[in-house]
């Protein structure tokens, strides 16, 4: 569409673009602004209504706050993605706040929530991807949880890298996802998650030569 | 409708119904039946796919549970209330299991997966239905995962009617739950919420005359 620079985005994250109405293109195009972010600064505060956040480049992670400050992590977003948790002034039935912070530099796309609601309330389609995305998040904050209430996998992989450390030396675990896997009897894909998590959660770098520990003592807390 | 026993039930949950064609308003009927519970009864375990459950009567009970056995009540359904988790086979975004008992004797209308989803398919406003209710345990989800991991009022009011009960003796706290939250510097809304999820974990009753506690070794373990 003429003049709409996030026009080959929506394509690409709706795929009943070319269906919408032209003046709710535009709407979408003119509500959405482009923002960058500093390495761990915030995008979006607890019960503000920021809006639909699409990630451009770099990354951006969703957590929940306790009023003491701890924090858990409910998944980090990247290149690609849209997070729609900060946007539940458009979504009647979220009624948790969540805050998110760019854990990298990142440019993203934030799609206010007036326009972002106006057309959602005139197209099924959109309301339908809005609440299919949510229900999807759902269930991977349901994975973190199960594992940090029943305190299994993260426990396990913790401990295996904290005493492959401590045997060792050096803060590297020279290991592929499959091994560790097999070390601690869990799958591969399991483990590969953890990790991700982990990482997330500024505990252990990922590359191709293994397992870096990054916070040691957060490791060992987590291990024991 | 003629010959559906269910049809005044559907009707008050749907508010679309009568909007539904005939012949998918049949197949939701046919695919019903009224099934009893004993109290501690399971009604849905896992990775099955029981289908949406109606509560006709009684108290069910949604949870998940760890491999070692650890369980969390999600939350608790009452007469009138729907069930979607068991039915994650029809909301593809589902992709955690979890549990259902009675906690109860209950009669509940279980309605089959393949006739939901193939009128959900169908038919926009059973699918819109079906997600907006999703979103909506999640936000439960939500509150329940918030309190357990950040540890603050559950274990404050637990130990706030262990300190009461030992200083007072019997087994009833008899203050109103504004007062309780008066004691313990929250409000009341939230001390309400948390009683009712004491309740529903056979911790306490909940009646006019105050908190009986039922379970005082596990209101202990909370307290602590």
């Amino acid at each position: 569409m003429e003049g709409c620079s996030v026009d080959s985005v929506y394509r690409k994250h709706f795929p009943f673009w070319d269906t919408l109405p032209e003046d709710d293109r535009r709407l979408l195009c003119s509500g959405t602004r482009e923002v960058s972010y500093k390495k761990g600064e915030a995008i979006h505060d607890g019960d503000d209504c920021t809006g639909a956040i699409f990630v451009k480049s770099g990354c951006v992670r969703v957590y929940i706050l306790s009023d003491e400050g701890k924090e858990v992590t409910l998944y980090r977003l990247f290149e690609g993605d849209v997070c729609l948790l900060a946007a539940s002034c458009v979504i009647q039935a979220i009624t948790f706040d969540v805050y998110v912070e760019a854990t990298e530099d990142s440019e993203c796309y934030i799609l206010n929530p007036k326009a972002f609601s106006d057309v959602a309330d005139r197209n099924t389609d959109m309301k339908l991807f809005a609440l299919e995305l949510t229900v999807e998040r759902f269930s991977d904050v349901m994975w973190v949880i199960q594992q940090i209430l029943f305190m299994s996998l993260d426990r396990r992989i913790a401990l295996f890298l904290y005493e492959e450390l401590s045997a060792r030396g050096g803060d590297t675990v020279k290991l592929t996802h499959e091994q560790i896997a097999k070390y601690i009897s869990s799958a591969r894909e399991a483990v590969s998650r953890m990790l991700k998590y982990f990482e997330a959660e500024g505990i252990v770098e990922l590359s191709r030569s293994g397992v870096k520990v990054i916070d040691k003592k957060k490791l060992k807390a987590k291990a024991l």
